[in-house]
């Protein structure tokens, strides 16, 4: 009797979840008009490929429309075009730079777009025609199996990979699951995210069939999951699970078209278990709330609190990117974190982000005030060197625990100076980045708690 | 040529120390005079005590002084009178304690002292006559290896197996040894100083022969020493040490009246590591100081600093003796130890004391005023039912390093709060002993730091 209430309740929640997604789902999708408008945009930018490409005699073997928007896969105002220029392998990589700008440039230009360039494996052209951001990549041509020439060539053929396997129902999975992680700030591999790229989502799909099925599944992922595709089983001549390449994240996914990549190699150890977690909060009490900016919520509920004393590091940014301030931004206050702990006071939070003109470095004190007295533990008494050494060192020694203790002063009682001493440029031991140096940093209080 | 030169140095710091000791021992030894009017006192009191047993034919045996003034062990101006009076084991316990404390009584009127009764296995008569503080107890007279009757039938014993064995060298050798640990606080087997007691020390020189050689020694101790004398090899057939009883104590000397005993059971882990640490000092570097109020001068060189924010909790003394109120203190301030270290607040240290008005505990901090806001950790994310349990009870909550955190309110966000709460009764979770109850305790700022 239980398992059938239990299997009645089960039914209930499930019907409850496919009207949410239902609802999800109409919220995300772009529209038809709004995925016609987008391919006739896309059309028209590779007929005008083709007509620099013939007009130049250049060795251009095919122009492909790649990404989400070619796939279906998409969300809602999402008006990215992504065109790759596909050459031969006997072009040099000089010509093949050379060549792609050229026509990333004049295509950009003859539809009166504006455009930049950008670096990813090499070059490439990023431009703004009407509404749409276009990309304009050149690269090599590489058939299946082939080894790849740079990182590039390999999303041709996850192309061709998806398309040949996603249809219109699983493309709506995968809008689902988009939006979850969007949702929940776990939508990108950029290295300020650290989240699930959209070939990851497509590929997870593809494997669990269902949004739901994955969320399911997810219930029961602990650290260092392991999935491989059973397309890759079909695709590759005696796979040995044993002989795949191992790989130290929290996710591995195993990249169908390049058995040597794992595909959620970008996703952080944190935003796994954020994934795991939410999903377990999602499947216990549905709501279509979660799609909803839910980041932002928790965000709001975590904040709405009193506080610790505060304080921010404000650094003038460099003009670099995203994808390199962040890594120096962190690694700048995980080194300051370590001097902190060390100086005895105690971080409640610290986190970093940037806008166009600073790097912020935020931090939040249990502990930020302390007495000139501090304790320093030394060895126990039976380490007759280590005794010896910790005598030279201090004055005030005594026994607690089979151990000595020794009272000494301790250099900042307040945080505010040890902060002004990073400023100052006076603090050793500290690894300051290239380009986020805290020596040309100011000092804000956010409270005077205490 | 290293060895010898080493040797060379060895010979001199063992002359320094010799010297050192000569100087010692003039300090510390009562004088021939000192001795002869002990032993006329003693005797006097001896004599009137034969002469109250025959006036009342008490069935008493024999009537010893015993102790360390009996045996040429004690120290200058100790004017401990201990006498025993050994009774026949037939005669009931009732009629022992009766006639013990009556002869006791008598003997101090009749010399004009005056007198106490204590209470130790019995009640006895603690008195002054002079400037001398007499014990004077009754005790079973029993022969080596029969069961005794209680705790003090065994002194005769013991003071028996030690006047046997002790010459004049090796009772100045004691006489060292006890100026060592008394100058360090460690002489004293009571529940306040948890040290070494006479009798411990007589068994340590009688098995290392010499103070230097057991000093030496002692470098190489570790926790749970065990020490077996050779004479118990001689007294007891047969005598295998794996079947030995088992103490679980840093330091074990079979007590060789009764090998069920550890002669060293009072001495703390603590004081046990105390007694290493400066014996490695006295003999690394050699000086007549460690012999004066050692103790004191590491106190003042400790205290000489800035101190944390500081208060005490005065407390009035029940009339109990301090070996009932010094182990209720500790308890008491071990259980409030607790709750200071559950309120996240940091202890610097903390330590207690009696005098005749009040108990006094002290504490001084590092932390003694935290924010509002408080972490609490959860479970990893993967521990399902304490995942639900968390959230249920907490609403503001995080994940960080694969587990739950959320934020909080602390109850306590002074110290003084939380004592006020432990001195109105409010506080639940807090043992309360007996005779040393917080509740009529008052709390003393001592300094305001911060």
């Amino acid at each position: 009797m239980k398992i059938v209430i239990s299997m009645e309740m089960e039914d209930n929640k499930l019907k409850n979840i496919e009207n949410i997604l239902k609802e999800v789902l109409k919220n995300i999708k772009p529209s038809k008009e709004e995925m016609e408008r987008l391919q006739k945009m896309a059309n028209t930018i590779i007929k005008e490929i083709w007509n620099i490409v013939k007009e130049n005699n250049y060795p251009v073997l095919d122009v492909l429309l790649v990404g989400s928007s070619a796939r279906n896969t998409n969300l809602k105002d999402d008006y990215d075009i992504d065109i790759f220029i596909l050459f031969d392998k006997k072009v040099s990589e000089d010509e093949l730079e050379s060549i792609g700008l050229d026509i990333g440039v004049k295509v950009i230009e003859k539809l009166n777009g504006f455009y930049e360039i950008n670096y990813a494996s090499h070059p490439y052209v990023k431009g703004k025609v009407d509404r749409y951001d276009v990309d304009i990549v050149p690269c090599y041509k590489i058939n299946f199996g082939e080894k790849i020439i740079s990182a590039v060539d390999r999303t041709p053929l996850h192309h061709k990979f998806l398309k040949d396997r996603l249809n219109e129902k699983l493309c709506d999975e995968v809008r689902l699951l988009k939006a979850f992680l969007k949702s929940l700030g776990l939508y990108g591999s950029d290295v300020k995210t650290k989240g699930f790229s959209g070939y990851l989502c497509e590929l997870l799909i593809l494997h669990y069939k269902s949004f739901i099925n994955l969320l399911k599944d997810v219930q029961n992922w602990k650290l260092k999951k392991i999935i491989i595709l059973d397309d890759i089983f079909k695709l590759y001549e005696n796979v040995d699970i044993k002989n795949l390449k191992k790989f130290d994240n929290s996710l591995v996914v195993y990249d169908p078209v390049d058995l040597n990549r794992n595909v959620a190699s970008p996703l952080s150890k944190e935003n796994y278990c954020k994934f795991i977690f939410y999903s377990q909060r999602f499947l216990k009490n549905p709501s279509i709330e979660f799609f909803k900016d839910y980041k932002e919520k928790i965000n709001k509920i975590l904040e709405d609190r009193e506080h610790g004393y505060r304080l921010v590091l404000k650094i003038p940014r460099k003009d670099v990117v995203d994808d390199i301030i962040y890594p120096q931004m962190e690694k700048l206050q995980k080194s300051i974190n370590k001097i902190i702990a060390k100086n005895e006071f105690v971080i409640l939070e610290s986190k970093c982000f940037a806008d166009d003109n600073y790097c912020y470095l935020y931090w939040e004190f249990l502990v930020y005030k302390l007495p000139k007295v501090a304790l320093r533990e030394g060895p126990e008494i039976f380490k007759k060197e280590r005794v010896e050494k910790f005598l030279k060192k201090y004055e005030k020694v005594f026994i607690k625990n089979c151990k000595l203790f020794a009272y000494t002063e301790r250099k900042y009682c307040h945080i505010i100076d040890l902060f002004k001493d990073i400023v100052n440029g006076n603090l050793q031991n500290i690894s300051i980045p290239k380009y986020v140096d805290p020596k040309k940093g100011e000092i804000e209080e956010l409270s005077n708690y205490g």
